[in-house]
């Protein structure tokens, strides 16, 4: 038993999807969350900038006592996964292996669509994950770089968002993928628009998957905090305009403990 | 005459379309330029975000001589001229003033339209800008949040850029606007599209306004370097996937002597 928080990282308020998860799963547990919004989005930047601000971002939670670190960020998780493990003597899980996992376990014709941002995709994260399971899957990758900014415009259910998800979704309805793994935070607000263009076939939201696999990895690592009232603390780099509309809409509760942090650069 | 560089800094790239500007204008000047790649966007943080930041870019310039600093991102110069101005003895320029000097002398009616991101827009710059030049008009602002990442996505002339662009120029139709200021350095990329909506009428891009009043006031200051082959350096905070050829777009010419710096932090 370890009653120290669990430590989750995000480039910005999407990542309370998983906070979200994990409360729910994990009800006793204690909660810090650090959201990076001064520097959001990751997805667009070079690996080498995210490997030095998830390397910041994990120092942060380490330094307040985390005992584990989830990477709640698609794009930190693509290209930052291995250098936190091998920085930080903390476990460390990312939001990649769980989608996938699920990914394969729900796949019957095995063509799986993976959508994310630029850098999620160009890494080739869940090829590896793919890989690292065994997996004999067909994985078809494409990013989509406007989905974000349009969930943050809220044009959730737009004819705008319809035309731009049909221009990127084209490819895997060509292709006939029967699983689509949503890689990253706001796509599953999204689900609706997607649904239409794509039909009835599996999707994946690793936020869900990934509170799972850190209950049983708690369970395995005797780290759990088998309280019923665990508190949640959030961290933002940047308080910005309309942060807290927008986090509630990921958080899918009001967001009452928040405060705005520095963060230390590593160079 | 003063032989040290001008330095011009923005939140990414879109700001080369000054540097181009003032290249042509002032053949004889050497140009600093950062581009804070790492941090972009500016348009959706907070004010105060963005104080820092601008702080922090022109400490930069000011560290490697320059004579002169041009804020070349709209959302900086709309919240952070007062404040760079105040913490540096250099002569400091914004985009936003030169734009709407131009936009005065062009209005017949008086009703101005103005585009921008969401910080230049609510911040008010460009109504105390008016008023500062004591100017009757009336002033009609829109965000336009999705216009920097179409973009950036290259979608120019693309169906989805009409139908964001119809939506987001509509009031201006409405309201029989004659000047509509671009304020954002991206904006001017998508005039095809601007001009299909609104057509007719005035446009202004301050990137070319603030290179004439820049070449004035350093005429006046007597800080004019009268040679003929300035050198361009270009200094990212961050060098992403595309950056270069983005870049390009903005510059107009290929894009030679870059290298990526980090900031110190002010906080």
């Amino acid at each position: 038993m370890n009653r120290d928080p669990i430590g989750i990282f995000d480039s910005g308020i999407g990542g309370l999807t998983v906070v979200k998860a994990v409360r729910e799963i994990l009800p006793g547990e204690d909660i810090i969350y650090l959201g990076d919004t001064a520097r959001l989005p990751y997805g667009t930047k070079s690996t080498d900038a995210i490997m030095r601000f998830s390397i910041e971002d994990t120092q942060f939670l380490v330094d307040r006592g985390a005992k584990y670190v989830v990477i709640a960020c698609y794009s930190a998780a693509s290209v930052a996964l291995d250098i936190v493990r091998e920085r930080f003597p903390v476990p460390v899980i990312g939001v990649i292996q769980p989608g996938a996992r699920r990914a394969m376990q729900m796949a019957r014709t095995g063509k799986i669509g993976v959508i994310g941002t630029a850098l999620t995709i160009y890494s080739g994260a869940y090829e590896k994950a793919f890989r690292d399971l065994g997996a004999r899957v067909e994985i078809l990758g494409k990013p989509c770089p406007l989905f974000v900014p349009l969930v943050e415009e809220g044009w959730l259910d737009h004819a705008v968002t319809r035309l731009v998800a049909r221009d990127y979704l084209e490819p895997f309805v060509k292709d006939d993928i029967d699983t689509l793994l949503l890689g990253c935070t706001h796509y599953p607000l999204m689900m609706k628009v997607i649904k239409e263009i794509m039909g009835d076939i599996n999707y994946v939201d690793a936020s869900v998957e990934v509170g799972a696999e850190l209950a049983q990895s708690l369970k395995d690592l005797k780290l759990a905090n088998p309280g019923a009232a665990g508190s949640t603390a959030i961290y933002l780099t940047d308080l910005s305009v309309n942060f807290k509309e927008i986090g509630e809409r990921f958080l899918g509760e009001p967001m009452k403990n928040f405060s705005r942090v520095s963060l230390k650069e590593s160079h």
